[in-house]
């Protein structure tokens, strides 16, 4: 092997704003910097179970991508190639499709693969790379729960959908004297309730990483209500951890109600049945995972675009980028999966919530 | 009475942006042009009840209010002062209010009132106008469904924010093969999902207006699909129209699910479950009554506070101000109210949005 | 000539946006309502210069362009295929380039061509439908002066950008006590400075209709701070009509700095000079031209592209698209050109915004 | 003195998106975690000369304030009242005010006073501190060039702003074959033009830390031409470090020409003349001062709020809050001030921009 290299980028999983920034900046280092051939893997890894559909990315084929969200290499929901779900005599079956892959691999003469994606992808890089192929990672989570990396690309501009939403909702609370609840991502972290609750300037937040209790937030809205602040915007996760005095109806909700929605519903229901006030809900779902990426997401979707070739261009394999304060660096993908971030109830967030009056139900 | 007249403002109903813009104008108008009096009655017509709520509104006041959502004057949900719900001997009895406004209106010094309001709105102020109030009426529907005016402020802006919605959804359904739901406002005309529909690009748009059939959106959705566009987004008014296979479980829907997200939710269901493809459902809510207003709005709001103080100026009252084609015209509140305007779905607008090959269901 | 067409489409002049959205509703209506085919011509007429750099616009090859600022067809500089500069032996002569435009339009077999462009892209385009090319025009012009339409595209879009500038700069002047002036697009026409003036609450609004003292702007700011008013908004077309007081500095202001910026920085000095106060100046430049059009401008321009292809199927030809009242109409090219439509310095716009206190220097 | 005390806050300097985030925090923390009262000092430390114009913040003075621009406190550009410009007997003189200061702060009963401000305004507190008033100093700069924090508010909104213009310069560029020049700020540190460079895709950055050859800049521009990339994006601080080719003209520009825009439109000329290429120039100016901070912005202006009150409760004086990787930490102002942060040429941004072809000029 020369020094001139083919390189592939694939995405995997949900959307998130940046992804194409990524695939921009790989695809430019590698031409610009070293003169590699980079290929678009399509639809996740089906693009190497079905190389045909595959193609190169050249200057032209990247050109324009950096603000928009999508990815232009697509993704793929039938998941894991491990077990992948084939249609076989009219019936589905599981296959492990690694042998196809590495060889697919072979045939397009791929040196190394970028593999952008959240935890799942992640462990399918892993495993591929333990079976030989050449992987490097780029950690992709929207919720920022990735313990891995201090924030990865998609969660600023998930935060401006989220705090452009409770800006427009406050002036009408406060007009017409209501309780605005706005459910936003978070099955098992909190940090945009959090963060978007503190950007947005939300009276009560309700997260996974707290347990509230119902009957503590309807005082709390009842005694901003008597000092004559008549209406209060409750920003709440996908995921809550409501105390004894709401959990049954939660998983009666859950179960009755399957769809995004269940957590804001209920928790507007319970507050216009025991306050009489005014309510109205909002389900944000899949908005906050499109839109133009932020300036922040694109320099961090650039700055990992550009070390993961780097990291190829080293040598070091089975390695994902993170970012570590203010530096990029490399990590195991071994360590890195896994390991989940979640809100610290003690930590310095909550506590600048709490002392700036945020209800957090508890 | 002499030149110097005192008048009133007052905002009713549900939220609009442009509510501000519209007060300010009337004021600086009042003040600098005529210097009368400008009083801000609050919540609705209830500063006419409990006069002590209500204040002078001063150039100071307004200061800075042009670009906000909302209304500093506020809104009351107690409705209708003809028949009032009030608390006596703790019960809820309804009270006819008007001999009390008429009075305290009096003892306001009010020469004339601005009312500022939707259909329900006008109305009341049609009623004390007969009963002697000088009344001046500024229509305020954020549908865009009555039918003495071209347009109201508030639509703008919320296309806008259904526009901006739609548009973040695009690229997640184009990378991820989705079909996205967008479930916006619209009870009994579809001018916002026509409107943002084809601002947004949407494939499918299902209106009050027009009957659909929920199999024939999935066969446009599958031809997509066969001609390799693997995704489509569909706008749904919150009032919808379905044809025989879906309305029995969209009556069974609405009771079972009272809330804002009935139609977008049965949509979403029933195109996942004929299609077999992965959807996802926004209800979008209370957001589209936000925000910053629009220029187009802001500049609408401006120009209807300022003719609402002209009317009052030449002493027609019992009259609201109306954009009729470029121009900004008085008609009889009488006329005004009641009459809906709903789309045409013979009309130009559709015609269009079919030329362009969206699918309405029919 | 059987019923299925080739038909062209051309944009020239400056950027608009929208651009991409009559395009996109063009090409589809041709192809989806009638079956026809559609070629892009590129970069102006150019394409029909050199004819093999035009290529057919496929359903593919327009998705996702709604919104979009620019053109995928691009424009040209070259200008006026009457008088092309073309470089022959190394010197630059002009040709008329006509004859082979007519020639490359049958060799692509146009059977009709679709002209988006300005006052001066409409009239080559009425040459050429003289000359026997068989043409529809769809009128652009950002600074809405085209008299024979209500309103273009691309205008309700600069007017967000203006006003979004205006609302970013008022709470700094307001802050900081200064005179904050803002320079828009308008050298013929005050459209732009009115109306986004309107829209961001300015307090001084100078447009070439309108002839201004700089000695009464300064008497006006000075009033306002002895009010406690200490910081004033001032909106400034490119092009403005100073009075004998400063007519002679802002000639010599043009011819020194030719650039784009002399209105706004020579009334910046003078305000600064005269009235002591800190004074800052914003060049807005072409920042108004881009951006995605708003949803407005994508309305107006999907409408367009869709009559425009009405007109082509009715065989009206050297007929160009109009906004008249709320209705698209159809109007000679040879009486849409050349008549300007000037803001009237009596009319309701500048009535109402005298009416909530702006100054005009007047 | 008992445990309730009396804190009082200033804004100093130019305006910064997050101003009025902070003060809100800080006010909400001291009466809700502390009891205490607190009031803002208006126009800077003027509030301490006159101290009558100071006020009580309450609960209901700063409610609304976390997403607006500017600041509720005003600020002042007569300086450092330690060298005060007074006018007496028709004379400005100089005077050291610092003893009325004291002597005020006394008198309001402040216990502690937070300073929000820059460099110079930092310097002013120590020299207060240093003379026994209890301050703490909350850093304030928009170009991100103080080396005692990570970052500060105003700079990610700043961001937006210049890379929001930057995408509504591409498309224009790109369809009408243009250069586009965006003068930005940062006279003595290039982040902002770094970063929002490699927000918008820029192909070039003109920094102070970056001498450039204009030669380069014009060869680089023809060979994307050549390659057919017949558009560029130029993004210049407004300090330019010119080599020889062209730094006589830019003094002379300097000199000649002493307002903003001067770095934009010398690069803009030279790139005219040397390319042949249409160019223009956008000057942002003050617009990125202002606007609704980031949610980052008011997150990191909350954080910073709440520490400096934490600051007081502990009694450590003479500091500053500052963002260390993750951390809000206390630093002495002693220490911060004068240390500025530059980019560093041989850095990581600079490096990650370099790798995906983006030129300096050197």
């Amino acid at each position: 092997m020369t020094d001139t290299k083919t390189i592939g980028i694939s995405t995997g999983g949900g959307d998130c704003p940046g992804l194409n920034a990524v695939i921009r900046a790989a695809t430019r280092a590698a031409i610009l910097q070293y003169g590699w051939r980079v290929i678009g893997i399509t639809d996740g890894l089906d693009g190497l179970i079905w190389p045909e559909r595959s193609r190169e990315l050249t200057m032209d084929s990247i050109s324009g991508i950096l603000p928009r969200g999508g990815t232009i290499l697509g993704t793929t929901n039938r998941g894991n190639p491990l077990r992948y779900k084939v249609t076989e005599n009219g019936c589905e079956v599981v296959r492990d499709l690694t042998p196809q892959i590495m060889e697919n691999a072979r045939k397009l003469g791929l040196d190394a693969v970028i593999i952008i994606g959240g935890d799942g992808t992640q462990a399918i890089g892993l495993e591929l790379f333990r079976r030989g192929l050449k992987v490097v990672g780029v950690p992709k989570t929207i919720d920022n729960d990735l313990s891995a990396t201090d924030v990865t690309f998609g969660f600023d501009t998930a935060l401006h959908t989220c705090t452009d939403a409770i800006d427009k909702l406050f002036s009408t609370a406060e007009s017409h004297h209501r309780i605005m609840v706005v459910e936003v991502m978070g099955r098992d972290a909190g940090w945009i309730a959090l963060q978007a609750g503190l950007a947005g300037g939300a009276h009560v937040i309700l997260i996974p990483e707290i347990q509230f209790n119902i009957r503590k937030v309807c005082d709390f809205i009842l005694q901003r209500d008597h000092r004559g602040r008549k209406f209060t915007i409750v920003v709440v996760a996908e995921g809550i951890r409501p105390g004894s005095d709401l959990r049954a109806s939660y998983e009666q909700e859950k179960r009755m109600y399957p769809r995004a929605g269940a957590a804001g519903n209920l928790i507007g229901d319970a507050l216009g049945m025991h306050t009489k006030k005014d309510v109205r809900v909002t389900v944000l779902g899949h908005v906050q995972r499109g839109g133009s990426p932020s300036p922040f997401d694109r320099i961090l979707s650039t700055r990992f675009g550009v070390e993961a070739v780097e990291l190829i261009a080293r040598g070091e394999f089975g390695k994902m980028v993170a970012l570590r304060g203010r530096r990029v660096e490399a990590v195991d993908i071994a360590e890195a999966c896994g390991a989940m971030k979640r809100v610290n109830p003690g930590g310095e967030m909550v506590r600048i919530a709490r002392a700036i009056g945020v209800c957090f139900g508890d």
